[in-house]
Protein backbone atom coordinates (compact mmCIF):
# COMPACT_ATOMS: atom_id res chain seq x y z
CA UNK A 1 0.00 0.00 0.00
CA UNK A 2 1.63 3.14 -1.01
CA UNK A 3 1.09 6.43 1.29
CA UNK A 4 1.19 9.88 -0.08
CA UNK A 5 0.78 13.05 1.36
CA UNK A 6 1.70 15.49 -1.74
CA UNK A 7 -0.60 16.52 -4.07
CA UNK A 8 2.35 15.84 -6.52
CA UNK A 9 2.77 12.09 -5.54
CA UNK A 10 -0.90 11.28 -5.71
CA UNK A 11 -0.98 12.80 -9.19
CA UNK A 12 2.56 10.53 -10.16
CA UNK A 13 0.68 7.44 -9.11
CA UNK A 14 -2.19 8.60 -11.01
CA UNK A 15 -0.37 9.49 -14.63
CA UNK A 16 1.93 6.13 -14.37
CA UNK A 17 0.46 3.12 -12.28
CA UNK A 18 -3.39 2.49 -13.83
CA UNK A 19 -3.17 1.38 -17.82
CA UNK A 20 -5.57 2.78 -19.93
CA UNK A 21 -9.09 0.96 -19.38
CA UNK A 22 -8.38 0.48 -15.80
CA UNK A 23 -10.83 1.51 -13.22
CA UNK A 24 -9.60 3.59 -10.21
CA UNK A 25 -12.10 3.64 -7.75
CA UNK A 26 -11.41 6.77 -5.19
CA UNK A 27 -12.85 6.56 -1.56
CA UNK A 28 -12.74 10.04 -0.17
CA UNK A 29 -13.31 9.91 3.72
CA UNK A 30 -12.46 12.42 6.60
CA UNK A 31 -10.63 9.24 8.54
CA UNK A 32 -11.86 7.77 11.79
CA UNK A 33 -12.69 5.18 9.82
CA UNK A 34 -15.70 2.73 10.33
CA UNK A 35 -17.42 -0.33 9.16
CA UNK A 36 -19.80 2.13 6.96
CA UNK A 37 -16.54 3.48 5.03
CA UNK A 38 -15.32 -0.22 5.21
CA UNK A 39 -18.45 -0.81 3.05
CA UNK A 40 -17.54 1.53 0.76
CA UNK A 41 -14.01 0.64 0.41
CA UNK A 42 -15.02 -2.98 -0.28
CA UNK A 43 -17.29 -1.89 -3.29
CA UNK A 44 -14.39 0.11 -4.47
CA UNK A 45 -12.20 -3.42 -4.24
CA UNK A 46 -14.93 -5.47 -5.89
CA UNK A 47 -15.35 -4.00 -9.23
CA UNK A 48 -11.74 -1.50 -9.57
CA UNK A 49 -8.53 -2.23 -10.46
CA UNK A 50 -7.11 0.32 -8.04
CA UNK A 51 -8.35 1.75 -5.22
CA UNK A 52 -7.71 5.02 -3.58
CA UNK A 53 -8.69 6.38 -0.18
CA UNK A 54 -8.47 9.98 0.29
CA UNK A 55 -8.24 10.81 4.43
CA UNK A 56 -8.38 14.78 4.88
CA UNK A 57 -10.60 16.55 7.58
CA UNK A 58 -11.15 19.50 5.10
CA UNK A 59 -11.56 22.36 7.16
CA UNK A 60 -13.68 24.64 4.65
CA UNK A 61 -16.53 22.08 5.14
CA UNK A 62 -16.95 23.08 8.85
CA UNK A 63 -18.58 25.68 9.96
CA UNK A 64 -16.82 28.72 12.54
CA UNK A 65 -18.65 27.20 15.50
CA UNK A 66 -18.76 23.30 14.30
CA UNK A 67 -16.37 20.46 15.46
CA UNK A 68 -13.77 20.82 13.26
CA UNK A 69 -10.56 20.60 15.84
CA UNK A 70 -12.34 18.22 17.80
CA UNK A 71 -13.01 15.77 14.84
CA UNK A 72 -11.11 12.38 15.31
CA UNK A 73 -7.67 12.08 13.96
CA UNK A 74 -6.45 8.53 13.91
CA UNK A 75 -3.88 8.01 11.69
CA UNK A 76 -2.36 4.85 13.12
CA UNK A 77 -5.26 2.95 13.05
CA UNK A 78 -7.25 4.28 9.59
CA UNK A 79 -3.94 3.42 7.76
CA UNK A 80 -4.02 -0.13 9.57
CA UNK A 81 -8.03 -0.47 8.37
CA UNK A 82 -6.69 0.61 4.66
CA UNK A 83 -4.24 -2.09 4.92
CA UNK A 84 -6.82 -4.35 6.01
CA UNK A 85 -8.96 -3.80 3.46
CA UNK A 86 -6.12 -4.38 0.70
CA UNK A 87 -6.56 -0.39 -0.69
CA UNK A 88 -4.00 0.60 -2.96
CA UNK A 89 -2.98 4.22 -1.94
CA UNK A 90 -4.02 6.34 0.80
CA UNK A 91 -3.49 10.26 0.35
CA UNK A 92 -3.22 11.84 3.45
CA UNK A 93 -2.13 15.56 2.33
CA UNK A 94 -1.91 17.73 4.91
CA UNK A 95 -3.92 21.61 5.31
CA UNK A 96 -1.21 23.54 3.81
CA UNK A 97 -0.43 20.94 1.02
CA UNK A 98 -4.30 21.37 0.11
CA UNK A 99 -4.95 24.54 1.24
CA UNK A 100 -2.14 27.05 0.31
CA UNK A 101 -2.04 30.43 2.05
CA UNK A 102 -3.43 32.57 -1.40
CA UNK A 103 -5.46 29.46 -2.16
CA UNK A 104 -8.61 31.15 -3.64
CA UNK A 105 -10.95 29.34 -6.15
CA UNK A 106 -14.33 28.06 -4.53
CA UNK A 107 -16.70 25.36 -6.28
CA UNK A 108 -20.21 25.71 -5.17
CA UNK A 109 -23.84 24.16 -6.33
CA UNK A 110 -26.52 27.16 -5.98
CA UNK A 111 -29.52 25.21 -6.05
CA UNK A 112 -32.88 24.14 -4.42
CA UNK A 113 -30.68 20.86 -3.30
CA UNK A 114 -28.11 23.01 -1.53
CA UNK A 115 -30.54 25.68 0.24
CA UNK A 116 -32.82 23.45 2.09
CA UNK A 117 -31.80 21.12 5.29
CA UNK A 118 -28.08 20.36 5.64
CA UNK A 119 -27.42 23.59 3.54
CA UNK A 120 -29.45 25.94 5.58
CA UNK A 121 -28.50 24.36 8.92
CA UNK A 122 -24.86 24.13 7.76
CA UNK A 123 -23.97 27.34 5.58
CA UNK A 124 -20.52 27.05 3.86
CA UNK A 125 -20.75 23.30 4.04
CA UNK A 126 -21.89 21.99 0.93
CA UNK A 127 -19.28 24.45 -0.81
CA UNK A 128 -16.69 23.36 1.27
CA UNK A 129 -17.30 19.67 0.11
CA UNK A 130 -17.72 20.97 -3.56
CA UNK A 131 -14.35 22.57 -3.49
CA UNK A 132 -12.41 19.65 -2.18
CA UNK A 133 -14.11 16.98 -3.87
CA UNK A 134 -13.14 19.13 -7.06
CA UNK A 135 -9.76 18.90 -6.14
CA UNK A 136 -9.87 15.22 -5.32
CA UNK A 137 -11.03 14.51 -8.46
CA UNK A 138 -8.45 16.28 -10.55
CA UNK A 139 -5.73 14.70 -7.97
CA UNK A 140 -7.23 11.02 -8.12
CA UNK A 141 -9.29 11.66 -11.62
CA UNK A 142 -11.30 8.66 -10.05
CA UNK A 143 -13.63 6.17 -12.94
CA UNK A 144 -15.62 5.00 -9.95
CA UNK A 145 -16.43 7.31 -6.61
CA UNK A 146 -17.72 6.02 -3.91
CA UNK A 147 -20.10 7.88 -1.64
CA UNK A 148 -22.10 6.28 1.19
CA UNK A 149 -25.87 6.94 1.41
CA UNK A 150 -25.64 8.43 5.15
CA UNK A 151 -25.12 11.84 3.18
CA UNK A 152 -27.81 11.37 1.13
CA UNK A 153 -28.03 15.24 0.18
CA UNK A 154 -24.03 15.49 -0.22
CA UNK A 155 -24.44 12.28 -2.33
CA UNK A 156 -27.24 14.29 -4.37
CA UNK A 157 -24.78 17.55 -4.40
CA UNK A 158 -21.95 15.45 -6.21
CA UNK A 159 -23.70 13.97 -8.43
CA UNK A 160 -25.04 17.25 -9.70
CA UNK A 161 -21.68 19.09 -9.46
CA UNK A 162 -20.11 16.26 -11.87
CA UNK A 163 -22.80 16.30 -14.53
CA UNK A 164 -22.56 20.29 -14.52
CA UNK A 165 -18.62 20.14 -14.33
CA UNK A 166 -18.50 17.10 -16.52
CA UNK A 167 -15.96 15.43 -14.40
CA UNK A 168 -15.03 12.13 -15.52
CA UNK A 169 -16.22 9.69 -12.57
CA UNK A 170 -19.24 7.57 -11.88
CA UNK A 171 -21.05 8.31 -8.47
CA UNK A 172 -21.71 5.03 -6.53
CA UNK A 173 -24.02 5.63 -3.90
CA UNK A 174 -23.43 2.78 -1.19
CA UNK A 175 -25.89 1.93 1.55
CA UNK A 176 -25.80 3.11 5.26
CA UNK A 177 -24.00 0.54 7.41
CA UNK A 178 -26.21 0.16 10.91
CA UNK A 179 -25.17 -0.87 14.37
CA UNK A 180 -27.55 -4.00 14.93
CA UNK A 181 -29.79 -1.63 16.96
CA UNK A 182 -30.40 0.44 13.61
CA UNK A 183 -28.05 3.45 14.84
CA UNK A 184 -26.39 4.49 11.81
CA UNK A 185 -21.94 4.65 12.06
CA UNK A 186 -20.73 7.82 12.44
CA UNK A 187 -17.34 9.25 13.18
CA UNK A 188 -19.50 11.46 15.33
CA UNK A 189 -20.91 8.43 17.69
CA UNK A 190 -18.11 7.77 19.48
CA UNK A 191 -18.40 11.12 21.26
CA UNK A 192 -21.84 9.88 22.55
CA UNK A 193 -22.05 8.75 25.83
CA UNK A 194 -24.01 5.65 26.79
CA UNK A 195 -27.37 7.36 27.81
CA UNK A 196 -26.76 9.89 24.65
CA UNK A 197 -26.28 6.55 22.53
CA UNK A 198 -29.23 5.35 23.70
CA UNK A 199 -31.47 7.96 23.06
CA UNK A 200 -29.70 9.08 19.57
CA UNK A 201 -31.38 5.79 18.77
CA UNK A 202 -34.63 7.66 18.78
CA UNK A 203 -33.80 9.30 15.00
CA UNK A 204 -33.74 5.77 12.98
CA UNK A 205 -36.95 4.92 14.88
CA UNK A 206 -38.92 7.62 13.66
CA UNK A 207 -37.44 7.51 10.32
CA UNK A 208 -38.79 3.74 10.49
CA UNK A 209 -41.99 5.20 11.70
CA UNK A 210 -42.08 7.39 8.90
CA UNK A 211 -41.52 4.55 6.49
CA UNK A 212 -44.00 2.13 7.91
CA UNK A 213 -46.67 5.68 7.62
CA UNK A 214 -45.78 6.06 4.14
CA UNK A 215 -46.16 2.05 3.63
CA UNK A 216 -49.50 2.26 5.49
CA UNK A 217 -51.01 4.25 2.63
CA UNK A 218 -50.30 7.82 4.07
CA UNK A 219 -49.50 10.14 1.39
CA UNK A 220 -49.75 13.58 3.39
CA UNK A 221 -46.23 14.33 4.00
CA UNK A 222 -47.36 16.81 6.57
CA UNK A 223 -48.63 13.91 8.59
CA UNK A 224 -45.66 11.35 7.95
CA UNK A 225 -43.63 14.61 9.40
CA UNK A 226 -45.24 15.02 12.11
CA UNK A 227 -45.68 11.58 13.47
CA UNK A 228 -41.97 11.46 13.16
CA UNK A 229 -40.99 14.52 15.27
CA UNK A 230 -43.93 13.32 17.71
CA UNK A 231 -41.41 10.19 18.40
CA UNK A 232 -38.24 12.72 19.06
CA UNK A 233 -40.31 15.09 20.43
CA UNK A 234 -40.96 11.95 23.38
CA UNK A 235 -37.05 12.04 23.93
CA UNK A 236 -35.59 14.84 26.10
CA UNK A 237 -32.15 14.39 25.38
CA UNK A 238 -32.39 15.32 21.78
CA UNK A 239 -32.45 18.71 20.04
CA UNK A 240 -34.51 18.17 16.76
CA UNK A 241 -32.90 20.20 13.69
CA UNK A 242 -34.98 18.80 10.77
CA UNK A 243 -37.24 15.68 9.85
CA UNK A 244 -38.83 16.08 6.73
CA UNK A 245 -39.98 13.31 4.25
CA UNK A 246 -39.17 14.84 0.47
CA UNK A 247 -38.05 13.87 -3.22
CA UNK A 248 -35.58 11.71 -3.45
CA UNK A 249 -34.59 13.13 -6.36
CA UNK A 250 -34.89 17.09 -6.17
CA UNK A 251 -35.68 17.36 -2.07
CA UNK A 252 -38.87 19.35 -2.96
CA UNK A 253 -41.66 18.83 -1.03
CA UNK A 254 -43.63 16.43 -3.05
CA UNK A 255 -47.67 16.47 -1.99
CA UNK A 256 -49.29 13.77 -2.33
CA UNK A 257 -46.38 11.49 -2.02
CA UNK A 258 -45.25 9.39 -4.48
CA UNK A 259 -42.26 7.74 -6.56
CA UNK A 260 -39.28 7.79 -4.64
CA UNK A 261 -38.81 9.23 -1.79
CA UNK A 262 -36.28 9.97 1.37
CA UNK A 263 -37.01 11.05 5.19
CA UNK A 264 -33.97 12.99 6.25
CA UNK A 265 -33.32 13.91 9.75
CA UNK A 266 -30.80 16.09 11.66
CA UNK A 267 -30.70 16.40 15.63
CA UNK A 268 -28.58 17.16 18.31
CA UNK A 269 -27.67 15.09 21.49
CA UNK A 270 -25.21 16.19 24.13
CA UNK A 271 -23.56 18.20 21.74
CA UNK A 272 -22.90 15.71 19.11
CA UNK A 273 -24.77 16.66 16.23
CA UNK A 274 -26.16 13.38 14.18
CA UNK A 275 -28.21 12.47 10.38
CA UNK A 276 -29.67 10.14 8.79
CA UNK A 277 -31.92 9.49 6.27
CA UNK A 278 -34.30 6.44 5.07
CA UNK A 279 -35.06 6.01 1.27
CA UNK A 280 -38.85 4.74 0.51
CA UNK A 281 -40.63 3.88 -2.62
CA UNK A 282 -43.95 4.90 -2.43
CA UNK A 283 -46.70 2.10 -3.28
CA UNK A 284 -48.95 2.66 -5.97
CA UNK A 285 -52.27 3.26 -4.64
CA UNK A 286 -55.96 2.18 -6.12
CA UNK A 287 -56.71 4.55 -8.55
CA UNK A 288 -53.58 6.53 -9.22
CA UNK B 1 -10.52 17.17 -38.34
CA UNK B 2 -13.53 15.99 -36.63
CA UNK B 3 -15.83 18.43 -35.30
CA UNK B 4 -18.12 17.67 -32.00
CA UNK B 5 -20.72 19.31 -30.67
CA UNK B 6 -22.11 17.25 -27.66
CA UNK B 7 -20.09 16.82 -24.50
CA UNK B 8 -20.39 12.98 -25.07
CA UNK B 9 -18.84 12.74 -28.56
CA UNK B 10 -15.39 15.11 -26.93
CA UNK B 11 -15.24 12.85 -24.07
CA UNK B 12 -15.71 9.72 -25.76
CA UNK B 13 -12.60 11.27 -28.52
CA UNK B 14 -10.45 12.34 -25.75
CA UNK B 15 -10.63 8.14 -24.06
CA UNK B 16 -9.88 6.41 -27.01
CA UNK B 17 -7.65 8.84 -29.67
CA UNK B 18 -4.93 10.25 -27.34
CA UNK B 19 -2.46 7.57 -26.51
CA UNK B 20 -1.11 7.63 -23.17
CA UNK B 21 2.00 10.10 -22.80
CA UNK B 22 0.36 11.91 -26.06
CA UNK B 23 -0.10 15.74 -25.71
CA UNK B 24 -3.36 17.14 -26.13
CA UNK B 25 -2.97 20.97 -26.87
CA UNK B 26 -6.55 22.99 -25.96
CA UNK B 27 -7.18 26.38 -27.50
CA UNK B 28 -10.37 27.57 -25.91
CA UNK B 29 -12.09 30.49 -28.39
CA UNK B 30 -15.18 31.69 -28.41
CA UNK B 31 -14.75 31.97 -32.48
CA UNK B 32 -14.59 34.50 -34.89
CA UNK B 33 -11.05 33.19 -35.60
CA UNK B 34 -8.49 35.55 -36.40
CA UNK B 35 -4.78 35.41 -36.73
CA UNK B 36 -4.19 35.73 -32.72
CA UNK B 37 -6.01 32.63 -32.49
CA UNK B 38 -4.27 31.42 -35.33
CA UNK B 39 -0.88 32.34 -33.39
CA UNK B 40 -2.17 30.15 -30.37
CA UNK B 41 -3.24 27.05 -32.36
CA UNK B 42 0.24 27.41 -34.30
CA UNK B 43 1.87 27.19 -30.87
CA UNK B 44 -0.35 24.54 -29.53
CA UNK B 45 0.12 22.43 -33.26
CA UNK B 46 4.13 23.06 -32.56
CA UNK B 47 4.54 20.53 -29.69
CA UNK B 48 1.19 18.54 -29.08
CA UNK B 49 0.45 15.33 -30.92
CA UNK B 50 -3.10 16.69 -30.92
CA UNK B 51 -4.79 19.90 -31.04
CA UNK B 52 -8.33 20.76 -29.71
CA UNK B 53 -9.97 24.02 -30.67
CA UNK B 54 -13.39 24.59 -28.67
CA UNK B 55 -15.61 27.41 -30.40
CA UNK B 56 -18.55 28.32 -27.58
CA UNK B 57 -19.72 32.07 -27.26
CA UNK B 58 -20.27 31.44 -22.92
CA UNK B 59 -23.41 33.71 -21.95
CA UNK B 60 -22.09 32.85 -18.51
CA UNK B 61 -19.26 35.56 -19.09
CA UNK B 62 -21.18 38.38 -20.28
CA UNK B 63 -23.03 40.74 -18.14
CA UNK B 64 -26.75 41.37 -19.11
CA UNK B 65 -26.06 44.54 -20.88
CA UNK B 66 -22.76 43.45 -22.90
CA UNK B 67 -22.82 42.13 -26.60
CA UNK B 68 -23.64 38.42 -25.93
CA UNK B 69 -26.10 38.92 -28.91
CA UNK B 70 -23.93 40.86 -30.73
CA UNK B 71 -21.40 38.73 -30.65
CA UNK B 72 -19.61 38.05 -33.79
CA UNK B 73 -20.46 34.54 -35.47
CA UNK B 74 -18.98 32.75 -38.62
CA UNK B 75 -19.12 29.27 -37.61
CA UNK B 76 -17.77 28.37 -41.45
CA UNK B 77 -15.16 30.33 -41.79
CA UNK B 78 -13.51 29.15 -38.34
CA UNK B 79 -13.91 25.90 -39.61
CA UNK B 80 -11.92 26.54 -42.74
CA UNK B 81 -9.50 28.45 -40.25
CA UNK B 82 -9.53 25.20 -37.72
CA UNK B 83 -8.57 22.97 -41.42
CA UNK B 84 -5.94 25.36 -42.63
CA UNK B 85 -4.19 25.39 -39.46
CA UNK B 86 -4.72 21.20 -38.99
CA UNK B 87 -6.53 21.56 -36.27
CA UNK B 88 -7.52 17.72 -35.03
CA UNK B 89 -10.82 18.47 -32.86
CA UNK B 90 -13.11 21.38 -33.30
CA UNK B 91 -15.65 21.08 -30.14
CA UNK B 92 -18.58 23.52 -30.72
CA UNK B 93 -21.39 22.67 -28.38
CA UNK B 94 -24.55 24.63 -27.97
CA UNK B 95 -25.51 26.64 -24.96
CA UNK B 96 -28.02 23.90 -23.73
CA UNK B 97 -25.28 21.42 -24.29
CA UNK B 98 -23.02 23.03 -22.33
CA UNK B 99 -25.72 24.37 -19.72
CA UNK B 100 -28.78 22.29 -18.98
CA UNK B 101 -32.13 24.18 -17.65
CA UNK B 102 -31.31 23.10 -14.33
CA UNK B 103 -27.49 23.57 -14.53
CA UNK B 104 -26.12 25.53 -11.22
CA UNK B 105 -22.50 24.90 -10.51
CA UNK B 106 -19.96 27.63 -10.66
CA UNK B 107 -16.39 27.92 -10.33
CA UNK B 108 -15.31 31.11 -8.63
CA UNK B 109 -11.45 32.16 -8.00
CA UNK B 110 -11.91 35.32 -5.50
CA UNK B 111 -8.91 37.70 -4.56
CA UNK B 112 -7.69 40.80 -5.34
CA UNK B 113 -6.95 39.34 -9.21
CA UNK B 114 -10.31 39.22 -9.76
CA UNK B 115 -11.88 41.96 -8.05
CA UNK B 116 -9.89 44.89 -9.95
CA UNK B 117 -9.96 46.24 -13.29
CA UNK B 118 -11.86 43.40 -15.97
CA UNK B 119 -12.95 41.95 -12.19
CA UNK B 120 -14.49 45.06 -11.40
CA UNK B 121 -15.90 46.45 -14.52
CA UNK B 122 -17.95 43.20 -15.56
CA UNK B 123 -18.93 41.99 -12.48
CA UNK B 124 -19.48 37.64 -13.12
CA UNK B 125 -17.11 37.45 -16.09
CA UNK B 126 -14.63 35.74 -14.15
CA UNK B 127 -17.13 33.28 -12.85
CA UNK B 128 -18.45 32.85 -16.18
CA UNK B 129 -14.87 32.46 -17.56
CA UNK B 130 -13.46 29.93 -14.60
CA UNK B 131 -16.51 27.76 -15.06
CA UNK B 132 -16.45 27.43 -18.52
CA UNK B 133 -13.11 26.54 -18.62
CA UNK B 134 -13.04 23.78 -15.69
CA UNK B 135 -16.04 22.16 -17.98
CA UNK B 136 -13.64 22.44 -21.20
CA UNK B 137 -10.38 21.07 -19.09
CA UNK B 138 -12.56 18.23 -17.86
CA UNK B 139 -14.17 17.20 -21.32
CA UNK B 140 -11.34 17.53 -23.42
CA UNK B 141 -8.13 16.64 -20.59
CA UNK B 142 -5.76 19.19 -22.43
CA UNK B 143 -2.33 18.49 -20.81
CA UNK B 144 -1.44 22.06 -22.11
CA UNK B 145 -4.00 24.96 -22.76
CA UNK B 146 -3.48 28.36 -24.45
CA UNK B 147 -3.77 31.43 -23.78
CA UNK B 148 -3.80 34.73 -25.42
CA UNK B 149 -1.63 37.73 -23.86
CA UNK B 150 -4.26 40.44 -24.62
CA UNK B 151 -6.46 38.93 -21.63
CA UNK B 152 -3.91 39.30 -19.58
CA UNK B 153 -5.90 39.45 -15.99
CA UNK B 154 -8.28 36.32 -17.33
CA UNK B 155 -4.85 34.32 -17.93
CA UNK B 156 -3.73 34.94 -14.19
CA UNK B 157 -6.87 34.03 -12.87
CA UNK B 158 -6.83 30.67 -15.23
CA UNK B 159 -3.20 30.40 -13.53
CA UNK B 160 -4.76 30.43 -10.06
CA UNK B 161 -7.52 28.02 -10.52
CA UNK B 162 -5.54 25.67 -12.26
CA UNK B 163 -3.23 25.83 -9.26
CA UNK B 164 -5.85 25.72 -6.15
CA UNK B 165 -8.01 22.98 -7.90
CA UNK B 166 -4.84 20.62 -9.00
CA UNK B 167 -6.00 20.97 -13.17
CA UNK B 168 -3.56 18.38 -14.76
CA UNK B 169 -2.72 21.24 -17.23
CA UNK B 170 -0.14 23.67 -18.19
CA UNK B 171 -1.14 27.09 -18.83
CA UNK B 172 0.75 28.54 -22.07
CA UNK B 173 0.31 32.29 -22.51
CA UNK B 174 1.23 33.53 -26.21
CA UNK B 175 1.96 37.02 -26.54
CA UNK B 176 -0.76 39.63 -28.24
CA UNK B 177 -1.28 39.72 -32.14
CA UNK B 178 -1.27 42.90 -33.78
CA UNK B 179 -2.02 45.05 -36.53
CA UNK B 180 1.14 46.77 -38.21
CA UNK B 181 -0.11 49.66 -36.21
CA UNK B 182 0.05 48.48 -33.50
CA UNK B 183 -4.01 47.67 -32.65
CA UNK B 184 -4.47 44.10 -30.73
CA UNK B 185 -6.47 42.29 -32.84
CA UNK B 186 -9.72 41.34 -30.83
CA UNK B 187 -12.49 39.66 -33.00
CA UNK B 188 -14.59 43.17 -31.62
CA UNK B 189 -12.56 45.39 -33.89
CA UNK B 190 -14.75 44.58 -37.19
CA UNK B 191 -17.94 46.45 -35.23
CA UNK B 192 -15.35 49.52 -35.20
CA UNK B 193 -15.72 52.51 -37.99
CA UNK B 194 -13.04 53.39 -39.78
CA UNK B 195 -12.60 56.70 -38.21
CA UNK B 196 -12.83 54.90 -34.58
CA UNK B 197 -10.35 52.22 -35.69
CA UNK B 198 -8.14 55.17 -36.25
CA UNK B 199 -8.85 56.41 -32.56
CA UNK B 200 -8.51 53.35 -31.14
CA UNK B 201 -4.64 53.15 -31.80
CA UNK B 202 -4.24 55.32 -28.40
CA UNK B 203 -5.26 52.29 -26.17
CA UNK B 204 -1.56 50.81 -27.34
CA UNK B 205 -0.05 54.36 -28.16
CA UNK B 206 -0.87 55.19 -24.45
CA UNK B 207 0.71 51.86 -23.28
CA UNK B 208 4.06 52.25 -25.20
CA UNK B 209 4.20 56.20 -23.89
CA UNK B 210 3.96 54.19 -20.39
CA UNK B 211 6.53 51.77 -21.01
CA UNK B 212 9.04 54.42 -22.59
CA UNK B 213 8.35 56.51 -19.26
CA UNK B 214 9.81 53.54 -16.92
CA UNK B 215 12.38 52.66 -19.20
CA UNK B 216 13.68 56.03 -19.20
CA UNK B 217 13.90 55.42 -15.46
CA UNK B 218 10.38 56.46 -14.01
CA UNK B 219 9.24 54.39 -11.20
CA UNK B 220 6.36 55.85 -9.43
CA UNK B 221 3.48 54.56 -11.11
CA UNK B 222 1.01 57.53 -10.60
CA UNK B 223 3.25 59.44 -12.90
CA UNK B 224 3.37 56.78 -15.72
CA UNK B 225 -0.71 56.19 -15.53
CA UNK B 226 -0.94 60.21 -15.31
CA UNK B 227 1.13 59.87 -18.11
CA UNK B 228 -1.01 56.89 -20.31
CA UNK B 229 -4.30 58.42 -19.28
CA UNK B 230 -3.10 61.99 -20.58
CA UNK B 231 -2.48 60.41 -23.80
CA UNK B 232 -6.25 58.88 -24.48
CA UNK B 233 -7.77 62.07 -22.82
CA UNK B 234 -6.84 63.71 -26.30
CA UNK B 235 -8.27 61.79 -28.03
CA UNK B 236 -12.32 62.58 -27.71
CA UNK B 237 -13.87 59.43 -29.40
CA UNK B 238 -12.43 57.62 -26.10
CA UNK B 239 -14.10 56.70 -23.24
CA UNK B 240 -12.12 55.71 -20.59
CA UNK B 241 -12.76 52.69 -18.14
CA UNK B 242 -8.73 52.02 -16.83
CA UNK B 243 -5.21 52.50 -17.50
CA UNK B 244 -2.65 51.63 -14.54
CA UNK B 245 0.69 49.96 -13.96
CA UNK B 246 0.84 47.06 -11.85
CA UNK B 247 2.84 43.96 -10.69
CA UNK B 248 2.53 41.58 -13.11
CA UNK B 249 1.85 38.72 -10.87
CA UNK B 250 -0.65 39.80 -8.37
CA UNK B 251 -1.57 42.82 -10.02
CA UNK B 252 -1.22 44.83 -6.84
CA UNK B 253 0.13 48.61 -7.18
CA UNK B 254 3.73 48.36 -6.55
CA UNK B 255 5.69 51.21 -5.30
CA UNK B 256 8.38 52.19 -6.31
CA UNK B 257 7.87 50.22 -9.79
CA UNK B 258 10.06 47.43 -10.12
CA UNK B 259 10.70 44.04 -11.23
CA UNK B 260 7.83 42.26 -14.03
CA UNK B 261 4.90 45.19 -14.36
CA UNK B 262 2.02 45.25 -16.52
CA UNK B 263 0.37 48.48 -18.14
CA UNK B 264 -3.45 47.34 -18.63
CA UNK B 265 -5.95 49.47 -19.58
CA UNK B 266 -9.38 49.20 -21.11
CA UNK B 267 -11.97 51.43 -23.11
CA UNK B 268 -14.62 52.38 -25.13
CA UNK B 269 -15.14 53.59 -28.64
CA UNK B 270 -18.05 53.77 -30.63
CA UNK B 271 -20.03 51.34 -28.16
CA UNK B 272 -16.87 48.78 -28.68
CA UNK B 273 -15.08 47.75 -25.56
CA UNK B 274 -11.21 47.22 -26.12
CA UNK B 275 -8.68 46.29 -23.82
CA UNK B 276 -4.80 45.54 -23.90
CA UNK B 277 -1.75 45.14 -22.07
CA UNK B 278 2.29 45.16 -22.54
CA UNK B 279 4.50 43.65 -20.37
CA UNK B 280 7.45 45.34 -19.07
CA UNK B 281 10.69 44.53 -16.92
CA UNK B 282 11.77 47.74 -15.20
CA UNK B 283 15.25 48.28 -14.98
CA UNK B 284 17.25 48.24 -11.94
CA UNK B 285 18.01 51.66 -10.96
CA UNK B 286 21.33 52.22 -9.66
CA UNK B 287 21.80 51.78 -6.01
CA UNK B 288 18.60 49.48 -5.71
Amino acid sequence: MKCYDTCAAMRNWRNFVPEAGDDVGLVPTMGALHDGHRALIRRARATCNHVVVSIFVNPLQFGPREDYGQYPRNREQDLATCQEEDVDVVFAPSVPEMYPSDFSTHVEVVSHLTRVLEGSSRPGHFRGVSTVLTKLFCLAAPTKSYFGQKDYQQALLVETMVRDLNIPTEIVLVPTVREPDGLALSSRNRYLSPSDRQAALVLYRSLEAGRRHILHGVRDPGQVERHMQQIVGREPRAHLEYLVVRSAVSLQLRKPLRGQVVMLGALRIGGVRLIDNLLVRVPESEGT
